[in-house]
């Protein structure tokens, strides 16, 4: 009897953990929010994930269920649980996914490293911050944010009061998280998986850089990163791991400061934009070690096959015809590309694929990388 | 519209062809003998190959058809060219794969290096090759043997009556192919890819280690291969590819002879057991370069990732219990092991899974991938 991985979401990370499930011999099964999403060549499922009957349902068929994204309401997620379904990570852990101002106060309980940040429930309390740190600020909405939506950068209070007013027709009240705008002197990620057993792999930090809010490209390992600067980034990653109970993959999004600190700024607890190297850069990628992880298997060996591996995704896609249309010429002029899309339409902005290149020297890599997925684009 | 790859036939090898089709976003169907074979984790539609109707109902919703295995017949082949299906490898190049005597027939005719060889319809003219090479002989049936099946070393011609009896019963009569037995130090086996257009790609030529017959371990490349062997390797794969129009992976297997030559034992028209390495140890895997060829995109790069990759297949499996139930052992004691299983029922022989290990020490990489591959028999 295969081992049997349920993941809830049917987006591109529930897609790309079809490959090493295969490889391995794990069965896959998605619950899809629709028809046609891009995980479909698994065994899919079709329901609406706020619904905790049909996720039980989907539940009843698989060893342990965990997820493609971290929207399933603490409600379905308890449900669960209380059914004995083995859910990771956990809702415990989940939560601090979930809600940013939850996932701070426990970072700060944590002593984790992170930029001055406040709860503020009006235009008042969001001006006094603003005041406080230079003249400007970085609104968030605590839940249902990514990819830069639910955030702001703000020099005045009344650039949030949709938000405050959106705050105040929800019955359970709650409030608006601020952060203090770091002075960073570029973005890091660091990933580390863990197994319900406590056992952790760390991947190397890598550096991410962001257009519009989104992730655009990722070199790993991060480049200069000193041996002390890779220690207190690996230590950051296990501490949250531990400290929130977290099993599977984990990402932490960290600022580097111009004065060489790291400050906490994003969690995911799934395979994330950051680790997608690693499919083709690692020993073990993140969606093996998220599918070993969950189902509580010793994990993987996280290290890299080559110095230098950079992940460049496609985003948006072609303006005309579909991506395979320019297969011919990405993959005649850059044959070492491994190109990767996820069978979703191509629209403005939108993650539709990528490329990893690996190899000894980053600047011949993050060309290739950057050339064969510009052959995607426009 | 995804690219849509049909594959005739079930197995392992069509199984491994969803971890590159899922990354690269091509479609792929399978026309498999019986539900849950091994590869029922892509869009599978369950039907008999020699049946044409069927094979061309399957065909009717995919770019290209390609195959698991070279079993299907001639006349169904030809069914599809002849409704303009596309059919890669062909059926010109395919009845080389299907029938030994006409292989050797053709590689006379190009040149290749081979054993020598002959056609014997009968105990006198078999007995006549076995006094004329020293005393013994392999004879082989032309059609149908696969991991040493089909294949006997005999020394006197009433070992092969009970064939010579089949072939009287058959009404297209034929023959036997018998070949000398070659005084071989190592088996080796030479993969390339080719493309409609006629671009070729050329990987490391690999060791092969049989037992029993039966393909137990690969290691990538060749150790102690010399520039010259390399080069008579790759020129004899790709003069092979264009002399027999190929379109796909070929493997070569070759025997090398302990005065150096090389000679052609078998041909494989499709991924093969001496290329699982590719899928950890190369940028491009057989798989993802199959899917490729037979689409007519540009070809990936072959090149290997690591100094060493080793491949050892998990034959036979436990005896109790599951290739899963193994999971914790094998991969807590070997984190740097990539286990394939293949969803099929361990039985004794039977080729259930491999395992690959790529690294910079020989020494290292063939203990590893032993190990692991030993923790799932018996």
């Amino acid at each position: 009897m295969a081992l049997r991985v349920g993941v809830v979401g049917g987006g591109q990370l529930a897609r790309m953990m079809i490959a090493p499930a295969v490889e391995l011999g794990v069965e896959l099964r998605v619950l899809a929010e629709e028809e046609a999403m891009a995980a479909s060549l698994a065994a899919v499922s079709v329901g609406d994930y706020h619904d905790a009957e049909i996720v039980l349902a989907f539940a009843k068929d698989v060893d342990v269920v965990t997820f493609d994204h971290e929207h399933v309401p603490q409600e379905v997620l308890s449900a669960l649980v209380a059914a004995g379904v083995a859910v990771r990570p956990g809702p415990g852990a989940l939560q601090f996914a979930q809600d940013k101002l939850a996932m701070r106060a426990r970072l700060g309980e944590l002593g984790m490293p992170q930029p001055e940040w406040a709860a503020v429930t009006d235009a008042a309390g969001l001006q006094e911050f603003i005041d406080a740190h230079g003249g400007r600020a970085v609104v968030k909405t605590p839940r249902g944010g990514y990819d830069g939506k639910g955030v702001r950068v703000v020099s005045a209070a009344t650039e949030a009061d949709d938000w405050f007013a959106t705050l105040a027709e929800d019955a359970r009240g709650g409030a608006l998280l601020v952060e203090e705008l770091v002075d960073f002197a570029r973005e890091l990620a660091q990933q580390v998986a863990r197994r319900p057993s406590g056992e952790v792999r760390v991947y190397d930090v890598v550096e991410t850089v962001q257009r519009g809010g989104v992730c655009a490209e990722v070199i790993a390992p991060a480049p200069h990163a000193s041996e002390r600067l890779r220690e207190v980034a690996a230590q950051v990653g296990v501490g949250i791991a531990d400290g929130l109970d977290v099993v599977g993959m984990l990402a932490v999004e960290l600022f580097e400061t111009t004065d060489e600190r790291l400050l906490v700024n994003e969690l995911a607890m799934r395979p994330h934009n950051s680790g997608h190297w690693t499919q083709d850069g690692a020993i073990t990628s993140q969606f093996e070690q998220h599918l070993r992880a969950v189902l509580d298997l010793p994990l993987g060996d996280p290290t890299g096959t080559a110095e230098w591996a950079v992940m460049v995704n496609i985003l948006g896609g072609p303006v005309e015809g579909t991506l395979e249309d320019r297969f011919p010429t990405a993959m005649a002029a850059h044959p070492g590309a491994k190109i990767h899309t996820y069978g979703k339409q191509p629209r403005p902005g939108r993650k539709v694929g990528h490329v990893n290149v690996s190899g000894d020297s980053l600047d011949d890599v993050a060309y290739e990388a950057r050339a064969a997925a510009s052959v995607f684009i426009d």
